[in-house]
């Protein structure tokens, strides 16, 4: 039993001054974390309640599921992210150190590469394998923005685990089970979610799913077909690239003086008054507009990249930067377009990129821009643009990237129905690695005839901290938190009103006697605290159920609140504990 | 259930190149602990069950001793330990790190520094006290050394607590709580343990305990007396003191030549021959024995120390370190001599050491070199000693130092009875800090007439990982390792031996039956395997309880074997569960 007036708790009246999301300002202000450095929090009693049972419920549903719980430390010795290269991939966001010898360390952000060599170490024959291991673990990223409280931490609590295969069938199945335990465990946890394709970024690999909670607050934002069941991170959206043209279907390329065009929306009215199309006005998505970026590669090498999309989208730098990981997108600066004369700033064009031409600066296009498709795009002059300028006629880009803004409306890649976007927090993701790491890390196993093959992996995270958030986030109300039942510090929080020594006794029996049927509670025994105090209390605390032991008792009653509806019950105080186990039987 | 032919295993026949003591080879050889880098382990599936239920023991314990849980991050900042010193004091101990922005931060090795300022954050009067906190996390120690596999680890876990009163005598209640709590989880984790006096160290403070498990390979070394219940770290022995002796009662001191007195031995040879007395023969202890180390402290700042202790004992530096911390203790080196003229090497004398020599260099002695005591000692010239100088009429120490060697048969300091020597493992230790850090950080309390008060701390440890390492320490045998029942990772080791299907199906049966009762089993289902390596397997694994399902079968009995003694039971098939749940409970 928990007790108000022991309890190490202080509730606040007061948002923090950085919280910028609910489940920030309520878990501090009710008490259940609160910030020791930027993104790093403490957990305080309550918060750690919460916490252990979100990793009890992990942990059940990932042995449920046949893996095998270890624990790496989380201060990990460089070389295996050496071998990898993942040590200088991760850049900024790696924190390393240097022990008293001057040994390189770092602490694990992930354990891919410490699960492949202990594998290794262990395993041999296919006969070992299928294997999946997991661990519940403090990891650590240097996050350049750690916001949102325990939503973006630096030092934040994950379960990954990693499955071991001899074949991509094996794989499959591994992936598969992985995928129910996590939806058993997201629905325990009470949390609404949506399962959406992802890119694999940084992590190499192929196949890759995320569970996404949506709220408004999320980092992430995706995609639901209004139709059919495609989902994806706008990340990881793949436009339906259109049939290839004709190229000689279009005349010659032109280049036009075209004054006093500085936008896209200008360009548009003066082709519509100087070359006036019969049967089609000219429009944004007629324009091929080339931005430049600075990709700074993990080593820090950087090189100037320029992306074609259609004049009516914007560069989407989240979509581009998970597309071309482990690079980082940077602004291409004023110094930067003087050390490349061949592009000049506001009229960029293509014919000066790409594979043929001798400026070496590498183009990649909206995958819309397909072979026989025309466009007016810059013509590499001031003032000047062309028109007509046909993709695979006149111009050659690198490749296609998808960089171009998603749009609410946009066709699903899968049945052309439109898209609905949302935001949402990842609060899992499950990943088809391969065999990058075991490649790296040579790790193999003598298959069913003897040979030495190479293993292949998936990784599989929970972000079992930020699921605390995610279900604050989802459940809290206006007046506080609200706590699934699963979850809560307490089951039952029994709050004694009045002066009465009789209300207390008869609410200290009650939480006695809830607890001896096995219900967790939280009593509020503190003495010369009003009744309005204990209510917001409760109500911030978010408890599932809120017995008011008060005023009714006179009357042989008690009421019973459900935190999350506000509903109200009377029940009488014999076999109380009886009528509110009752109600919580729902 | 757990499952040989599925758990991620593999038992060595070799031990670890690097292992020293019987838990480090053992843990190892039975796949509960693999290394990752110096001093940092991985715990593989058994290891890190058994952790898991040490934790519990502890978290059971401590919070039915009141404490309430919380946990704290392992990345700090370092303000908190500039504030009270410890970011210089703890020297290479301490892994420092900077984040992206240059932002210093560390690993937390203990964290009082962070539960001081959390109390202060949220506390603010007598009324709110008492209130234990403790924590079971990661902590970190760049150890110079670190060795014995878990035992001295660089990364491990503890259990740290921290207790918050308004005055000395709450102090000494939370202490006492604490005191009896270890003692209960020490008595669940099956340990032998001494509890001893200790020095305070680097933490400051005053009164402080240990708990040593006693083993052979333990790092620490205590006493014990033989009549009383001294106990005590030899670190923290004191010499008893004698009185004070009549200086005038003996000649003036007189210089004398001592040529080829290189040794102690030498020196008292030539005495006896050269300056015999009556009645009472000349001994090591009559000579004065003066050692000089550079003692170095946090900030680098490095001093001469000369120690004077008796010719018969040795300078133990274990217990001249803990005496002088957080200082460290270096060799005196060729150069510091020369840097040093005063010190005349091997003739060292107190005449030109201490409070009123010019040297300026610091002389403390044993507690036994009281005043009017007569002493041979170096006379500061090669070649050349001193008799019958007396302390305190021909010399003035600086104070006295408890630098000695502690022997077996030294009189104990409360009852002088012999006092005997053994070695142990600390596994916890209880202190009362005071007010060290709530001075440092200003946590005050307003008191019961409104004055502001400083808080009065504890701090208490328990090693949780270690402890693992000390209960396989003290009960493992010549083939494996035992644990006891509520620490093992399983209670019943169940071995099917042969080939036939009906043993396999029969141990199956057992398994799940007994599993079904509440007992956590081991199967051993490996097909294939000689029953000769499932036994040697079985015994090294140090379940308390093996069952071996076999060829009994076929007359209807199996054989139960208690892995702590070897004793062997006999039970019918029919009903066997039901048996070995009698044989469990004793």
């Amino acid at each position: 039993m928990l007790r108000m007036s022991t309890l190490f708790l202080r509730t606040l009246r007061d948002d923090p001054a950085d919280a910028e999301v609910v489940s920030h300002r309520l878990l501090v202000r009710a008490g259940y974390v609160r910030r020791a450095a930027p993104g790093i929090y403490t957990w305080l009693p309550l918060g750690w309640q919460v916490l252990r049972n979100v990793e009890r419920v992990v942990r059940e549903e990932m042995d449920r599921a046949g893996a095998q719980e270890v624990h790496f430390p989380a201060l990990l010795p460089r070389e295996p992210y050496e071998a990898t290269g993942r040590w200088t991939e991760y850049g900024d966001n790696l924190f390393r150190l240097q022990d008293r010898r001057g040994g390189d360390y770092l602490l694990g952000p992930t354990h891919e590469e410490m699960f492949t060599l202990l594998v290794k170490d262990l395993y041999s024959s296919y006969k070992d394998l299928p294997l999946s291991l997991y661990q519940i673990q403090n990891k650590y990223r240097d996050e350049a923005r750690p916001r949102a409280g325990i939503l973006r931490g630096r030092e934040f609590v994950m379960k990954d685990s990693y499955s071991f295969d001899v074949d991509d069938a094996g794989l499959q199945a591994s992936y598969d089970a992985h995928r129910v335990a996590y939806q058993r465990i997201f629905d325990r946890l009470g949390l609404d979610y949506v399962i959406v394709s992802a890119v694999s970024g940084a992590m190499g690999g192929s196949a890759s799913e995320e569970f996404l909670a949506p709220t408004g607050s999320g980092e992430d934002t995706f995609v639901r077909c209004t139709s059919c069941d495609y989902a994806a991170n706008t990340e990881a959206v793949r436009v339906p690239v259109p049939d290839a043209l004709d190229p000689a279907a279009t005349g010659p390329a032109h280049v036009e003086d075209t004054p006093g065009t500085p936008t896209i929306a200008s360009l548009v009215e003066l082709l519509q008054e100087r070359f006036p199309r019969t049967g089609r006005a000219w429009t944004a998505a007629d324009t091929l507009k080339n931005v430049v970026v600075m990709l700074v590669a993990p080593d820090g090498t950087r090189t100037p990249l320029v992306v074609g999309v259609p004049g009516d989208r914007e560069v989407d730098l989240k979509r581009l930067e998970a597309n071309v990981a482990p690079a980082e997108v940077e602004a291409f600066t004023e110094d930067d377009f003087t050390r490349h004369p061949a592009l000049v700033r506001g009229y960029i064009g293509p014919r000066a990129l790409g594979e043929e031409s001798a400026s070496g600066i590498r183009y990649l296009v909206d995958p819309r821009v397909v072979t026989g498709t025309a466009w007016v795009t810059g013509a590499d002059e001031p003032g000047k643009h062309v028109i007509d300028l046909v993709a695979g006629r006149d111009f050659t880009p690198d490749g296609t990237v998808e960089a171009a803004e998603v749009r609410e409306g946009d066709p699903c890649p899968v049945d052309g129905a439109p898209l609905t976007i949302a935001r949402g927090i990842e609060i899992g993701h499950i990943f088809q690695l391969g065999r990058k790491y075991a490649d790296a890390l040579e790790l193999k196993v003598l298959d069913q005839n003897g040979k030495q093959v190479v293993v292949t992996m998936g990784s599989y995270g929970v972000g079992v901290s930020r699921a605390v958030a995610a279900i604050a986030e989802q459940r809290a109300d206006g007046i506080g938190l609200v706590w699934p039942r699963e979850i809560a510090p307490a089951e039952v929080h029994i709050v004694a009103t009045g002066k009465d020594d009789a209300v207390f006794s008869a609410a200290e029996e009650l939480a006695r006697e809830l607890e001896s049927r096995g219900l967790r509670t939280l009593l509020d025994d503190r003495r010369g605290v009003s009744p309005g105090v204990k209510f917001k209390d409760a109500e911030l605390l978010g408890m599932p159920w809120i017995v008011v032991v008060g005023k009714g008792l006179a009357d042989g009653v008690l009421e019973v609140r459900e935190r999350a509806t506000g509903e109200k019950h009377e029940v009488a105080v014999e076999g109380a504990a009886q009528a509110v186990l009752g109600l919580l039987a729902g």
